[in-house]
């Protein structure tokens, strides 16, 4: 991972440094506009070809790979070409997934443009695409050869983006302990051409990439970073079938409050971090759109997580800022319990 | 690799070794009927849960993965669960794309049934499926958990289906040198109870997996395996697009002796084991559906071979039995001479 103010020129090296048989650069309508704009002359230069699709969560899709597919097919691409992956969490994810399996494997390079794939989504080899109403149920995980971190393009995200990577660097943050935690906090409002944000990104990010080197396919230790996602991704896919859309930190966020909740009920001790947390996430993050009645779907939708073991549902769970527990489960009892609590803190 | 005469009892021993959140059997309508048999006391035993698919060529598309991961999701598969995938290279192929893939990678053994799947297609990580009109495009490379290879599926073939898989096993002998060449050449009528044929399937076997090991994301030395692959895949194809079906071994044995000619042409000195190689082969192949209309189409098949690098069309040729070079190029004329040439012996 390299952090730099000129991703151009730093995508002008790695593309100096092989010989690629042809460059493909995947964006969608919004970064296409907005972003591609300061990588244009490394475009013009090398001939790029680009491939753009439409934005938003929905089109991570099969539908899209196939596209893709065929577009590659028809440009001639072969696997001694480079794709590179210019956008948020979406195209990074998908296209990740393009490339991992077109001809068996092409390289690709992720530039994350929103603080979501900066901190996360391009970090750490995983890549896929929702199928069924399940997220990122088909998939690999497979390492992309560079990922170019430049928070100059932070500047095109609107405030409910930001705050929506930010929830999985305040995660990070939580697994690397009391201090780490802390430092997160003052860059709920950042200035993205500051050296102190720049050291705060690479700082935060190197707890998740330490982890990913130690377990890449998510055996044990790489659970850590699943800590409120077990009822994020609930939370997330409710907000889909509902029509009104959570984005995917916005629901991680609830779903840490959710699982810290569950952690005082498992381990019979409210982690001492809890009411700060939740304080912290009531005041900045909007309110996800569940009652009482969607317990059951929310439920049900848990039961098909991807991280679950013999159909038991799964969690990483924290006693303390940086004590995580990972494999544990809960009895259903317990998980109501818990998205009854963040029901009620919305209604306070 | 395990070569027994009793797959039920290994599937057993495996099964036993570690714990499945769930168990799952991929077959295909033939297979199912001819070859589940064998196994259906551990089906039984564990509980495994069959999947069932159109036997072919034809059915190792996109819309299959589609069907099959929604079964999966149905039947509540996790990323603990274990795949099974038995038949042929159709099999082994869409079933490994589909483990691979499902919640970004479960387990997965092949139990291979046709020659073909034993000597090849269920040895060394390949999978995928065919995509538009070019054979498998999409896939990963990804090592099933273990193969078990027994002779006995055998008994359930065709002798034109044994012929298209022994192909395989004597581009293995090429590879392997003169002698392991004159190994093989019995075999082309063989006792599947025999010791000498499980001895020789095992040799023939190591012969791919030691290369494999040393190279297996095919950066250079597996590229030996490609050997008679560039016009053997061409006249496949082709033999698609006209409905006459070539099997892929079939092709793939007019594709070496092509590629012998091609060597000749290229190197400027003819294979010693080329006119016995094209003897034999005529003796035992059914010809290909080609004639010198033909050409052109082929070679605009080849130009999208996955092999290619700059859109320049990439061989393995054989200076002689042992001595492969790997990244040759030829000219269209050259290339069109060695299609020529087959022409020619399918006339006489």
């Amino acid at each position: 991972m390299i952090i730099t103010q000129n991703p151009n020129a730093i995508l002008d090296t790695i593309i100096e440094k092989q010989t690629y048989s042809s460059l493909y650069l995947l964006s969608d309508s919004n970064t296409y506009t907005k972003c591609m704009p300061v990588i244009a002359d490394s475009v013009k230069k090398y001939n790029i070809q680009t491939l753009t699709i439409t934005a938003g969560e929905n089109t991570k899709n099969i539908d899209t790979c196939i596209h893709l597919w065929e577009q590659l097919n028809e440009k001639m691409a072969d696997r001694h070409s480079l794709l590179i992956n210019l956008g948020g969490g979406m195209i990074t994810d998908i296209g990740g997934f393009i490339a991992s399996t077109f001809k068996r494997g092409m390289s690709f390079i992720n530039i994350p443009t929103s603080m979501l794939a900066m901190i996360d989504a391009s970090i750490g080899g995983k890549n896929g695409i929702n199928f069924g109403s399940y997220k990122n149920q088909i998939g690999v995980i497979n390492e992309p050869m560079e990922v170019i971190v430049s928070p100059i393009f932070l500047k095109t995200l609107d405030r409910r983006n930001y705050l929506s990577g930010y929830a999985e660097a305040l995660k990070h943050g939580l697994i690397g302990g009391k201090d780490a935690y802390k430092v997160t906090i003052p860059f709920i409002s950042p200035s993205y051409e500051r050296d102190d944000f720049t050291s705060f990104l690479q700082k935060n990010i190197s707890i998740k990439e330490k982890i990913v080197a130690i377990d890449p396919t998510e055996k044990a230790d790489r659970k850590a970073l699943n800590i409120g996602h077990t009822i994020g991704h609930a939370l997330e896919s409710l907000s889909h079938n509902k029509n009104e859309v959570m984005l995917h930190g916005e629901a991680v966020a609830w779903g840490m409050i959710a699982e810290l909740k569950l952690a005082e009920l498992v381990f019979g001790k409210k982690p001492e971090i809890l009411p700060e947390i939740e304080s912290f996430i009531a005041e900045h993050y909007q309110q996800p759109p569940m009652n009482e009645n969607d317990f059951n779907e929310l439920l049900s939708i848990m039961k098909q997580d991807k991280k679950n073991y013999k159909s038991e549902i799964n969690f990483t769970l924290l006693k303390e800022a940086g004590q995580y527990k990972i494999n544990q489960t809960a009895t259903e009892n317990q998980i109501i319990e818990s998205l009854k609590y963040i029901c009620k803190l919305c209604k306070s």
